[in-house]
């Protein structure tokens, strides 16, 4: 028997948990859920559509329900509620927010016997893990996190707002002598300058005054003022040509000394390389919903993260063949 | 109250658990057994030296046991022995035999009520896991395992055997080419020869055949005669001064698809540069260790791997903390 799963929301990370359970052969999707009209909504798998309030009325189609909003006005609402009636899985990345929302979604999953999984997906996700993973081997040494090169969307959003621009796409990008002193093993200790660049591709509406454009972008506080930034000019044809994807990735380094002089350096680096960001999210999310649903035959309920979850539960093979196949 | 661990053999590997439990502050070292005259050993740091039939006396002032010796004749035999009155851990490195040595450890773990943990290091080990992580998330693609630069000790040996041979060190290092197209996602198949080079450090005696030297490695079957292999022929005082280390290493990939058309390509890069191999497997045994303990703290019996241990157990802060400050 397949593992039934829901999707809540039809997005970029909604379409891609479609694609994703679409090549699980242990999943089946049985149902996509949104607050829009379900009429004008068309999945490229012909799953049908339902309005969310028709979800509890689902209960025991569904083993789990992927929760694909955004995090800052969707997920804290949705995802306690959802886990009164359903295992879920979420991809909460408000990193200061999450003793919070661990703690309403653990109560409701306690509650209903369900199991939760939050902030699933790379940061948080595979990069949390990593971190714990560097620390816990590595105790005596330094954490790096860096992102890209990837579009932000933030950025890209608060340069569009910039007065006489029509649109715009912001791509990071770690500074490579942050990454070649770090990988040396020289512990540098690096400013928000000396870490990542800031580069920017914008589309001025016509008779815009792009020197004024360009100014706003590299002084505008907190987004890009504490950057190295670099701002070209191009036509909506070329933004559209070149810059249509969403690729994202970047490394977590754990890096630190052994032995009683600490006179053995050691290098753990956990690179991403991602054409699409939110395929790559929802293929993470996906692996974890088949965790959710194991834990929930063993009986288990709660929340969860990343963390909590030993790697066995991710992965369709039996605990026997992972040994013999990939230990 | 510390968790108190024991050491079973002073090798380089022992000597490498002896360091990084003094560098563990939820941990101390308790003892170390050995098979030689305990008289003849000096320990780094003045713990007690038993030989090691006095173990089983030792019982409760014990939480968990390192078993520090080869995988070729020690661990098969100890691990099971050991885990009749300890929780332990070993390295068992014999991909091939790692079913059965998990089955003789499990039967006598879940026999005497304590926990094991097999092939805890880094391959098997964090490669392994790298390997799971990586299928689990990206069903649709390929693995790649690299080892080096590092020392093979296993080929040392092999050239060491040759007449004429007084002294030799070997070294495994991935081809560049082959590491640029994976790291492309061009999903090459790549054999033998295409995916690792070896170089050769080799000190002959007075008077020796460098040339049928030469020859007799390079042509070497199962060692070298499937490799581009370089050999240097240099002084023992050479080789004593630039290789003297153990340096390891290597790196995981896994790369693949997603999407309706398997139009995104990603992928994920585990890599590890460490300056001393064994002192890396100590501190990933050391870890591991503090998992055994709280395993055994909340009643668990039977062997385990790396496959099925949640990160947060390896880790000396709580569940809370992690979430805050790591995920």
């Amino acid at each position: 028997m397949k593992i039934r799963i829901g999707i809540v929301g039809y997005g970029n990370l909604g379409r891609g948990v479609e694609a994703a359970v679409s090549s699980s052969k242990d999943m089946e999707l049985v149902a996509l859920f949104t607050r829009r009209d379900p009429a004008t909504i068309k999945t490229r798998t012909d799953i049908p559509v339902y309005h969310i309030d028709k979800a509890i009325e689902m209960q025991d189609k569904i083993d789990v329900m992927i929760l694909c909003g955004g995090s800052a006005n969707d997920l804290p609402v949705q995802t306690p509620e959802m886990a009164k009636y359903f295992n879920v899985i979420d991809s909460f990345d408000t990193h200061a927010k999450i003793p919070e929302h661990f703690a309403k979604v653990d109560k409701e999953s306690k509650a209903s016997g369900k199991v939760s999984v939050i902030s699933v997906g790379w940061d948080p996700g595979m990069f949390s893990l990593n971190r714990l993973y560097g620390q816990a081997i590595l105790p005596n040494g330094n954490d790096y996190t860096f992102w890209g090169k990837g579009v932000s969307q933030g950025h890209s959003d608060a340069i569009r707002r910039i007065d006489g621009v029509k649109d715009a796409k912001q791509y990071t990008i770690p500074v490579p002598a942050a990454l070649e002193s770090v990988r040396n093993g020289e512990n540098p200790t690096l400013t928000t300058r000396q870490k990542h660049l800031r580069e920017c591709f914008v589309v001025a509406e016509d008779g815009a005054d792009k020197a004024a454009i360009e100014k706003a972008i590299v002084t505008m506080p907190n987004y890009f003022a504490d950057y190295d930034t670099t701002v070209h000019f191009i036509s909506q044809e070329e933004l559209d040509r070149n810059h249509c994807g969403i690729p994202h990735g970047g490394i977590v380094f754990r890096t630190g000394t052994t032995g009683f002089d600490n006179e053995n350096k050691h290098v753990i680096e956990y690179k991403l390389t991602l054409d699409s960001n939110p395929e790559f999210t929802s293929s993470v999310l996906v692996a974890y919903a088949r965790a959710a649903y194991r834990f929930s035959k063993e009986g288990q309920s709660g929340c969860k993260t990343v963390f909590d979850i030993a790697p066995a539960y991710l992965h369709p093979e039996t605990p026997e063949e992972l040994r013999k196949n990939l230990l």
